[in-house]
């Protein structure tokens, strides 16, 4: 499992290489008068969450020559590409062909070797387990891994601190997008016990509803305009044992919900969010969270890298 | 004039209605390894720091039955048409022909008067003052006034404070962007003798340099992409009293430095800025602003109505 203890650790190791990123107390037209407190971490390094998780991998795990890989077409793609190049050490990425370019541009930005091969993830998936066996390169896991789970919760840590540090009043309850679920275990694993943590995902894309339904991980389709960063096919062993052991609830929004709070983040904000980082927010104007009167809501903004070529018509007219 | 505690008295007038904005600190490529201070003021309500200026006109100034009006095709008259909801006032906005699609249309979405009508700032004004003579309403100026000018002064206060209070270094040096200056002739007026204040303006829309370099305010022509937001034909009296007594100092930025940084703020922080919201950092990017090393240096992000759809092929491309 991962504590506290591991993710205070994980804080001193990654502070100097990760933005501290800020709140913001926001009335919410779905919340009546309540402030909500909305962490920002879309101005994250790379845009996601993500660094947190892949700079604690390489300041914990000794990476050999042949550098660090991952298989990933996304945000977490991006983020060890960055840790990478920051801390010195080669990173090939493997992209599945499907995945967005703007994305796999970010990748490529950041130094990276991308091997871009396999229609689908696990094609990726399994190009980048061959290369680890056959090179000895560090193979950094996007979600199921004790240094991935207690990086990604220090985003958590940071929440509390902030909160406590500008006098703001403490959360009873944080919603949080899921895709694999790293972030969501590691934020679990801080807030256990004192905070009510509540797990978003998309209805085309539920591996953690599912799971917490059966019991045990469980495959899932995939099909959602959030799925580039929310669509994986199940969620790992180690994030479901954490985010079950912590008593962490799904609720589901639509992929309209998600639209639909990515234009009212740009409307009420002047924020873009990518429609997985919108999807924690639509649970609370879409009513899938209906939160209590009174109730200290914290809503993680927690991506950034939208295609604004692709964001549509609708949201590109709408009055910002 | 304007003074430190005109400034406290407006904050503690507005506060409930304001957002108090977050703080970025980042490394920024322009300025070595020390970390700058953004202030996100982009986040306020209706997406640039003018709804401070506006409540704390209506806060002071009582009212009439005929309400408030401004001439303003801007930000201005979306704070204006933003305070009156709130307040509960009638608000009427005369709008020139000219002004930008998605600013005209934030001011109706607020439920104010709109009167659209003159072709340039100028004959809006003249058809502003007009109505305020004869109808008795309360005339709100975009820049040149007391209650204007410490009600954007509290972006200063609250910088400071939240700084102490995150144990943030304080600044040396705030970059403020400016087109009648009532945003820097506030902030002006709080750091006083203890900040060094930089004025920056696009080469094509210099009303305080100008008049700087004159000794008394000058009328200048307007020619920039920033022109709907910082595009003031001349600074105001009050304004320009207030920055000469502060000692502030101009920069000028090209329009293409302004479109570089609005690239570097999307790149690296997932921030969409307007072009007047981007001159600030335009001006440490460029090198317009030359800041010593470990000159602890302050940039306010003040606006973020950008009209996504004509951002252009440039920025929709780039990696974000």
């Amino acid at each position: 499992m991962v504590t506290q203890s591991d993710i205070r650790a994980a804080y001193a190791r990654i502070a100097p290489h990760i933005r501290s990123t800020p709140l913001l107390e926001a009335a919410s037209p779905a919340h009546g008068a309540a402030p909500i407190s909305l962490k920002l971490e879309f101005l994250q390094h790379t845009g996601s969450f993500k660094p947190r998780g892949a700079f604690n991998n390489l300041l914990t795990r000794a990476a050999p020559a042949a550098g660090c890989a991952t298989a990933s077409g996304g945000n977490h793609g991006i983020a060890v590409a960055h840790a990478a190049a920051r801390l010195g050490v080669r990173a090939r990425i493997f992209v599945p062909e499907i995945a967005p370019a703007v994305k796999v541009a970010k990748i490529r930005a950041q130094g990276a070797e991308v091997v871009v091969e396999g229609a689908l993830y696990d094609d990726a998936r399994a190009l980048c387990d061959a290369y680890v066996r056959d090179s000895g390169a560090l193979s950094i896991h996007a979600f199921d891994s004790p240094e991935t789970i207690a990086g990604q919760g220090t985003v958590a840590l940071e929440w509390e601190q902030d909160l406590a540090r500008q006098s703001g009043a403490p959360l009873d309850t944080v919603l949080v997008a899921v895709g694999g679920g790293g972030l969501i275990a590691g934020i679990a694993a801080w807030f256990k016990g004192r905070v009510k943590i509540i797990a978003v995902e998309p209805e085309g894309s539920r591996a953690m509803h599912s799971a917490l339904f059966a019991g045990r991980p469980v495959d899932v389709p995939v099909q959602s305009i959030a799925g580039d960063s929310l669509g994986a096919r199940r969620v790992g062993d180690l994030v479901f044992a954490i985010a079950r052991e912590a008593g962490v609830e799904g609720v589901l929004v639509t992929d309209a919900a998600i639209r639909d709070a990515q234009k009212a983040l740009w409307r009420d904000f002047c924020i873009i969010a990518e429609p997985g980082g919108a999807a924690a927010y639509a649970a609370l104007l879409s009513g899938a969270y209906k939160a209590a009167a009174g109730e200290r809501v914290g809503v993680l903004l927690c991506g950034g890298n939208a295609n604004l070529a692709t964001l549509g018509p609708e949201l590109l007219q709408e009055t910002p």
